[in-house]
C-alpha cells in the first residue's frame, strides 16, 4: 500500500550541505516488495564522537542493546540504518543476525566491530533478513557525500515524505554545520513508524557535552511529540560530531560558547520532530498544546500529553469541532493537581473557558472559522504554579484507521 | 445524528422483574432535539441503603460532589438521572441549578433533600437546564414499577441500545433479585458517553457490606473495560438495596451467606460492562485481554490496559490483521517488569510468540480465519509471577472517527 503524501508535508525539500568526513551510501536489499532503497550506510573518514538516546520500551530492539554497549566508548566509524525490519522480538537469532551484518561491514571496510552502530525500523517479530542485507552491501555503490536525500528516503517506512533539516550555528566566530535526517509517521507506531533521528555536525565539542545536550534537547523535541501514544521498540536519536570545525575545542556543555549551537541544535531537532507529526498517519492538522501554570514542568507535560493522546480531542479537531469540553475531560483524567474553578482554556486567541465555566463572550462563528486552520493551538493555564510544557501532535482521521487496519497483511 | 445500532448489540432485550418498593417514572424535558425521554426518576417507598463509586477525574461533575456528601449517611429516597447535559465544568451556577432540581423533587414528593441522589450525562460545559427539567417533572406521569426498559432508554446518550441485566441469587434459601441498568458507549467518552451503572436489589444486607462489595466488584467489571482510554467527568456506579428479602440480615461482607450473591452481582455488573464495550463507538469486535504471570495483579492490569488502549492494536483487530508485533510493542510500553525472552502471546488458541520469538508452527491461514470472529481473545503470559488481570475492549473503526468528529456541532 502506498499512502497519499500528507497534506501537511513541506512544499519543497531543501538539499543539505555536505559535512567533510561523512560519506553516504544507499542500497536496495529488497526488504520491500517495491523497487526502493532500504539501506543507508554512513562511513566516516575517522572515528567520530557519538551520543545516543533510546526508547524506554521494555521490549526494545536488539539493535539498541548493541548500540548501548558501544556507547560506553562512544566512538563511531560506521552507521547502518535499515528499513523493512525492526529486528525486535527476534530472540537470540536476532542478535546473531545483527552480528553477521556488523561482521560483514567490519571486514569489508576494515572497521573495528565496536565502532559500527546500527538502527533498524520496520516489522516486529519477523526474522532479521541479514543475508539480503549482506548481499546488497556487496554491490559497490557510488560514495556520495551529498547523498543526504537518498539516505532520508532509504530509511522511510510509512513516511509519506523524506525528512531533513539543515542549519548553521556560530561557535565563537566560526560557523559550524548541523544536518539532521529523521523518519517516523505516527510517532511511536511500531512495526513501521518507529521514530529515528540522526543529527550530524562538525562542531568541535566533547562527547560528554554531546550526550548531555542530546538528552536535554531530546526531551523538549522528539520526546514532546506524539501521534497515538504508542511507543516503538526501536525509537532512537543519535548525535554525531566530526569535531573538524576550526573553533576552540569546547569541553563543557555549560560553556557560553555553545549558546548559539544549543539553540540551533534544538531548532533542527524540533523541525524534524514537527515533520514527523505532520506526517502522522492520516494527519490533516498539526496541534500544538501548551500547558502553563502547573505545579511542576513534569505535571504540565502530563496534562499536555493527556490532551494530546485523547482520541476524543483528536477526532473533534479532525471534525473541526471546537468541542473544548473534551479538553476539560482530558485535563481531569491526567490526575495532576488541578483546581477546576481556576484553569482556563484557549483555542488560538479564543478564550473558551475560565474559572470553572464557559466564557460566554466567545463567538461560536469566530471559533468555527479558527478550527478550519491546519494548525491548531490549545493553551491551558492551570493557574497553580509556574510549571509549563509543550507537546505537538496531530488529529485522528479516517485515514489513520485505514492505514493501520491494513499495514501488515 | 442517529448512530447505527452496534453489530454487537444483543439480539433480544429481556424485560426485568419488578422489585417491590421501587417506582420508576420517565419524562421528556426536551434536552435533545428529538422526541425522546431524557429523565428517569426512581422513587422509593421507604429510605433505602445506597453504595456508590465515583470517577477519579479531577474535573468531575458537581453531581458527584453532591452524591458524595449524601453518601456519608447513605440513605436514598429518590434518584434522578438525566441525559443531555453532564452538569460538569459548570462552576457555581451548576451547583445552584442542581439544588433547584433537588429542591423541586423534595417539595413535590415530600422528601428530605439529603436523600435525593442525582446522576447526569451529556455535554460538558453547557449551563445545566434546570428549568426544563423542573417543567418536565411537573407532568404527572404514570408510576410504573415495570418501567425498567423506559428508564434504560431515557438515560442513553450515544448508546445505540438500552442496557439491562437481571438475575436472582440465593441468600440462605431465599431468592433475592438483582436488577441493573447502565449506559455508556465508549467508556469514558465525555460529552456523551459517560459510563453510568445502577444496580438494585432486595437483599437484606448492611450498607457497609454493599459499599465494600460494590467497590471490589466495580474494580473487576466496570473498571476493567475501556473503549478509548478517555475518562468521563461523570462516571459513577450505584448499588441500592430495599432490604426487603426475607432471609436473615447479613451485616458482614465476608459472611458465607453472601457467596452466591457476590457471584451473581458480579455477573450482572460484568454483563452490563460488556454491553457498554459492545456498544463502543463504532465497535465491530469485542476484545478480551487476559494477562497472566505478572509480578502483581496491578502490573497485570497495567499491561492489559496498555494493550487495550493501543490504537495500533485496536486498528489491527478492526482490519482482521493478526499483527501481534503491535501487542509486543504495547507490552513493552507498559513499563512493567517484563522479560522479553520469556513471555508468550496467544490469539485465541493460537500461540503466536513465546520465549522471545515468533512461533514458527502457527498457521497464518488458521490465524486469519480466527481474526474474522467478532470476539477476539488476546492471552499474554508474562511468566514472571502470578499476577493476573482481564480487560474488555473493542476495536477502532472508521465509524469511531465519524461519530466523534461530528458529535457536538
Amino acid at each position: 500500500m502506498i499512502n497519499k503524501i500528507s497534506p501537511l508535508a513541506p512544499k519543497i525539500i531543501k538539499s543539505m550541505k555536505l559535512i567533510q568526513g561523512i560519506n553516504i551510501y544507499t542500497y536496495c536489499a529488497g526488504l520491500y516488495n517495491l523497487n526502493r532503497n532500504d539501506l543507508a550506510l554512513f562511513l566516516f573518514d575517522s572515528e567520530l564522537n557519538i551520543a545516543e538516546v533510546f526508547t524506554k520500551s521494555r521490549t526494545r530492539s536488539v539493535t539498541l542493546d548493541w548500540n548501548e554497549k558501544l556507547l560506553k566508548k562512544g566512538k563511531i566509524k560506521a552507521l547502518l540504518i535499515n528499513s523493512g525490519n525492526a529486528n525486535a522480538y527476534t530472540g537470540k537469532a536476532g542478535l546473531i543476525a545483527l552480528k553477521e551484518v556488523i561482521k560483514n561491514i567490519s571486514n569489508k571496510f576494515t572497521i573495528n566491530m565496536n565502532q559500527i552502530f546500527i538502527a533498524s525500523t520496520g516489522v516486529i517479530g519477523e526474522p532479521y533478513p541479514y543475508k539480503k542485507i549482506i548481499n546488497a552491501l556487496a554491490v559497490n555503490n557510488e560514495n556520495k557525500k551529498s547523498n543526504w536525500l537518498a539516505a532520508a528516503k532509504a530509511i522511510m517506512t510509512t513516511d509519506t515524505y523524506p525528512k531533513m533539516k539543515m542549519t548553521t550555528a556560530l561557535i565563537g566566530n566560526r560557523k559550524v554545520q548541523i544536518n539532521g535526517v529523521a523518519k517516523g509517521s505516527g510517532m511511536i507506531a511500531p512495526n513501521m513508524a518507529t521514530m529515528l533521528g540522526f543529527i550530524f555536525t562538525d562542531a568541535n565539542i566533547s562527547r560528554a557535552a554531546l550526550q548531555s545536550l542530546l538528552k536535554e534537547i531530546n526531551e523538549e523535541t522528539f520526546n514532546s511529540i506524539t501521534v497515538d501514544g504508542d511507543e516503538s521498540t526501536n525509537d532512537t536519536v543519535m548525535l554525531i560530531s566530526t569535531n573538524k570545525a576550526k573553533h576552540k575545542f569546547v569541553s563543557s556543555r555549560n560553556d557560553k560558547l555553545l549558546r548559539d549551537f544549543k539553540l540551533k541544535l534544538k531548532s533542527v531537532m524540533m523541525d524534524l520532530a514537527e515533520q514527523i507529526v505532520k506526517d502522522g498517519e492520516g494527519a490533516t492538522k498539526l496541534i500544538q498544546i501548551n500547558v502553563n501554570g502547573a505545579k511542576t514542568n513534569k505535571a504540565a507535560k502530563k496534562v499536555a500529553r493527556s490532551i494530546a493522546e485523547s482520541p476524543l480531542v483528536k477526532t473533534a479537531i479532525y471534525g473541526e469541532d471546537p468541542n473544548w469540553g473534551r479538553i476539560v475531560m482530558a485535563i481531569g483524567k491526567s490526575k495532576q493537581i488541578i483546581d477546576p474553578n481556576k484553569f482556563s482554556i484557549s483555542l488560538g486567541d479564543n478564550l473558551v473557558a475560565s474559572n470553572g465555566s464557559k466564557n460566554l463572550n466567545y463567538k461560536e462563528s469566530v471559533l468555527k472559522k479558527y478550527m478550519k486552520k491546519n494548525r491548531i493551538n490549545i493553551l491551558v493555564d492551570l493557574k497553580i504554579e509556574l510549571g509549563n510544557a509543550q507537546i505537538m501532535t496531530c488529529d485522528y482521521s479516517n485515514e489513520y484507521i485505514n492505514i493501520n487496519a491494513s499495514y501488515k497483511s
